[in-house]
C-alpha cells in the first residue's frame, strides 16, 4: 500500500511546516487557490477542473495519504474544462458549498477518501503543532480577563452548530467581534477600529477554538506571529486557544512575541 | 396619578418621533450621553451623577411615565459628584454593566420603576413604528435569499442567550457579519469591506431581530434610511426585520429608499 504523503496546499506557513516535517512529501497547489510551493520540494500543479488527472498523478507518484493545509481561496471554475471525475463529484461539492467551509471541506475530503486516499490532519504529522492544556506564556490573565474569556467561550459554544465563528473578542464583559467568513485578521482589524469611547479600560481577550465537533483533519484553526501582532494592535491583553485543537505556527516566534508584546497566551 | 411622559433621550431620530407623537412630553437628555433636544419641546438636562435631582424634577414636572429612546453612549462618570440616590443604585448598575447592554438597561429601568415611574416602550407610544408580519416593500426575495435569511435567523437565535447580535448578514449560505458592541452600521461597513473574491455572485441578506426574550420597552432594535443605504453600499439584496419588534424610523423615506435602491424589505 502506498503511504507517500501529498500536501494539498493553500497559502500560509502550515503547508511549509508539514513539508519540513515529512520528508519526501509531494506538494500540490491548485490553480487560483492561492498556494505556492517552497524551494526544494517536489511540486505538482493541479486544477479543480481536472480532478481525474490529479488522482492519476497522485497514484503515479506513489501517494496514499493526503493532508489539507493552508488557506485556499475559492477560485472561479471553468465548467467547460471539467474532466469526468470533476463532473461526477461537482453536484455534491456545490451543495456542500452552500453550507459553509466545514461542509465544503468534509465533502472534498470524502471525494479523496472515495478514491482510496487516507485523509490526515496536520497535527498528526507535525509534532508540537498545538499547545497542551494549561500552557501559559507571558503574564497571567487577571480575574476580569478570565471572565471575558469565559464569556467568549460561551459565545463560540452557542455558535458552534452554525458553522461560523472560530474566534471572538470580549472586553469588559462585552463582545467586540465575532469571526465570520473574512477570517481572524479581518475581525481583529475591526476590533482595532472600535471607537475609543466603546472600549473598556482593561484590554480584552481573544479566544480561538475549534468549532464543536469540527473535524480537525482539515481547516484546523491556527494562530501565528501575525495573530499576536494583531491582538496587540487591537489593544487586547491576551489570547486563549483550545488545547490540542489550535495550531500554533512558528511556535518559538509566537512565544517570543507574547513576552515582548506583554500579552498572555494560554491553552485550555 | 401623574401620567405626563418624559422621554429619556439619546441620539438619533426615535426620541424626536416620540416627541412629535406625544404632545406635552418632557424631553430629558443626559450630560455626555449624546442626545440633544429638538426645538419647541420642554427640555430638561440631567446627569447620571444626580439621579435624585432628576427624580425630583420629574415629579415636580408632573411626570409619571418614562420612555427610553435613542442611542446613549456611556459617559465617564464623576463619582465625587454622585448624589445619595446615584450612590445607592450604582452598585446594581455597575454589576449589570458587565453583563451587556440589555442587563444594563433592565437595571436602569428597574431603578425608575422603584421610584414609581411606569416604563413604556416607544412602540406603545407611536403608532406604525414597526412593520406587520408579511409586509413586503420592493422586490420579492429569491429562493436563495430566503435560504440566506433562514440561516441568519438561525445564527441570531443561537446567539440570543449571549446578549450579542441583533443583526447579521448571510450571503450565499455564508455569514459575512454579526453585530457586536459597535452596532449595525459598523457591521455593515465591515461587510462592505469584504474582499471581492469572498463575495457570492448573488447579494446577501441583512436580518435584524429583537433578541429572544428582549424587553421591547427599551433598546428596541431599529432600522432607518441610513440602514438601507448601508445595506445597499454593502452589496446586499435586502432586509428582513422582526415583525412588530423592530422600529422603522422615517418609514416613508425607508419605503421609498427600498424601491429606489432595488432592495427588498420584509417583516417576519
Amino acid at each position: 500500500m502506498s503511504t507517500r504523503l501529498a500536501i494539498l496546499a493553500g497559502s500560509g506557513q502550515l503547508p511549509r511546516e508539514i513539508a519540513k516535517a515529512v520528508e519526501g512529501a509531494l506538494y500540490v497547489t491548485f490553480e487560483g487557490a492561492g498556494g505556492d510551493a517552497p524551494d526544494g520540494v517536489e511540486h505538482l500543479g493541479a486544477r479543480f477542473e481536472k480532478l481525474g488527472a490529479l488522482f492519476a498523478a497522485l497514484r503515479a507518484g506513489g501517494v496514499g495519504q493526503v493532508v489539507f493545509a493552508g488557506a485556499m481561496t475559492r477560485p472561479a471554475l471553468d465548467p467547460s474544462a471539467f474532466d469526468e471525475t470533476t463532473l461526477r463529484v461537482m453536484p455534491a461539492i456545490m451543495q456542500a458549498m452552500r453550507k459553509g467551509d466545514d461542509a465544503l471541506l468534509r465533502a472534498v475530503a470524502a471525494v479523496f477518501e472515495a478514491e482510496g486516499f487516507a485523509v490526515l490532519g496536520a497535527h498528526e504529522l507535525v509534532p508540537g503543532l498545538t499547545l497542551e492544556h494549561g500552557t501559559l506564556v507571558g503574564k497571567s490573565p487577571s480575574a476580569a480577563e478570565e471572565l471575558d474569556a469565559a464569556k467568549a467561550y460561551a459565545i463560540l459554544a452557542a455558535l458552534g452548530g452554525q458553522d461560523v465563528g472560530q474566534s471572538c473578542v470580549v472586553e469588559g464583559g462585552l463582545c467586540l467581534g465575532i469571526e465570520t467568513l473574512q477570517g481572524t485578521d479581518a475581525m481583529l482589524g475591526f476590533v482595532a477600529a472600535t471607537p475609543a469611547h466603546l472600549r473598556a479600560a482593561t484590554g480584552g481577550v481573544f479566544v480561538k477554538l475549534p468549532k464543536p465537533g469540527q473535524d480537525l483533519r482539515f481547516d484546523m484553526p491556527a494562530v501565528g506571529p501575525e495573530t499576536l501582532s494583531a491582538v496587540a494592535a487591537a489593544g487586547l491583553s491576551g489570547l486563549v486557544i483550545g488545547a490540542g485543537g489550535v495550531i500554533v505556527l512558528e511556535r518559538e516566534e509566537v512565544f517570543r512575541l507574547a513576552e515582548s508584546l506583554g500579552l498572555f497566551l494560554t491553552a485550555r
